[in-house]
């Protein structure tokens, strides 16, 4: 069963969504300084998000290369989130990496 | 019954997809030179939209003001979609008036 | 003398610049925690600066608007940076707060 | 002599300004329609040069990834405004080509 651009579109933007929460989140925390790496890959990876969905409903002729990189950038932010054991972190490693899947999915 | 946060969210998302959509078929069209507005336009909002599901996923504290210029954006947008016969077009006027009606019940 | 389209949107690209590289170096700062504003700040600033420099350069009828929004968020970004130490902040608040009069200026 | 990631980003801004300017004069031309495409890839080009930009000043770590595939953009874009006699197009045709360049450049 193929992957579908749509499905990769709705993925990411609920990735964006969440990494955008961690990222909020992950500010409100006491020992910040344990999530600077967090922070920086939540927001790449919310950016790049927001692109892939973009460029996708409009058709660009780049959206598969976006998505190539997008999924890299969702794996690398899935495995930083992993290594911390706040609820939102743990939710946002779930969410990119199910996004970094759905990405290489479509691009194979 | 107010309209929360994420009501704008869901709605800023959506808009910014059909927004997109619109715009790639605009270029589709046969006399392009009259969609010329409509294709700005629904760039404008498309990036508008997007910040604001950005900037309300991440707790900016310039969410609302954002939201209030989303609001004028959508409904220009809305209008000038509104004049067009074409599906896209019509689809898109619905969405970007019910995103600026949406917006406007935030922040009252 | 008047203030042009161009110096607003020379000056919002600098500002993003720096508001980017003050965002990067706050995440290597000993004390992150104290920073967190900043950074939140920082984001926003650097976000809405990047669109009135592309808002303006596509001459969209919405400029205007966004660079009002613009100034607001740039002052508030230039008032949390001045309150440290670092030089990465004090260079920040100074040219957020540059941005923040050009965007008045052209505004008025 | 090496290209600096300053360079790219610099390049990368006047890009993102010279893509956002042929949009919008593509739209005021007469025959619109030959210029759908011209259209598309400055928008997509625009967007991906802000972003590289951005990336860049804020040090992520995928900046070179991003700018891989900004130089593939900017080829693009490039070689399609080429094709059209317009100044808008001519010059645009020629500062994509320098960013994709400096781009690949700076992978190499």
């Amino acid at each position: 069963m193929n992957t579908t651009i749509e499905e990769v579109a709705q993925k990411a933007l609920e990735c964006q969504e969440t990494c955008n929460q961690c990222f909020s989140a992950c500010l409100k925390e006491d020992h910040v300084k344990m999530m600077a790496e967090c922070i920086r890959l939540d927001r790449d990876c919310a950016d790049i998000c927001g692109l892939v969905a973009s460029f996708s409903s409009r058709e660009s002729r780049f959206t598969k290369e976006l998505i190539q990189l997008c999924a890299e950038i969702c794996q690398a932010c899935g495995d930083e989130c992993q290594k911390h054991d706040h609820d939102h972190c743990q939710e946002c490693a779930k969410v990119c990496h199910e996004c970094a899947e759905v990405c290489r999915a479509y691009v194979a």
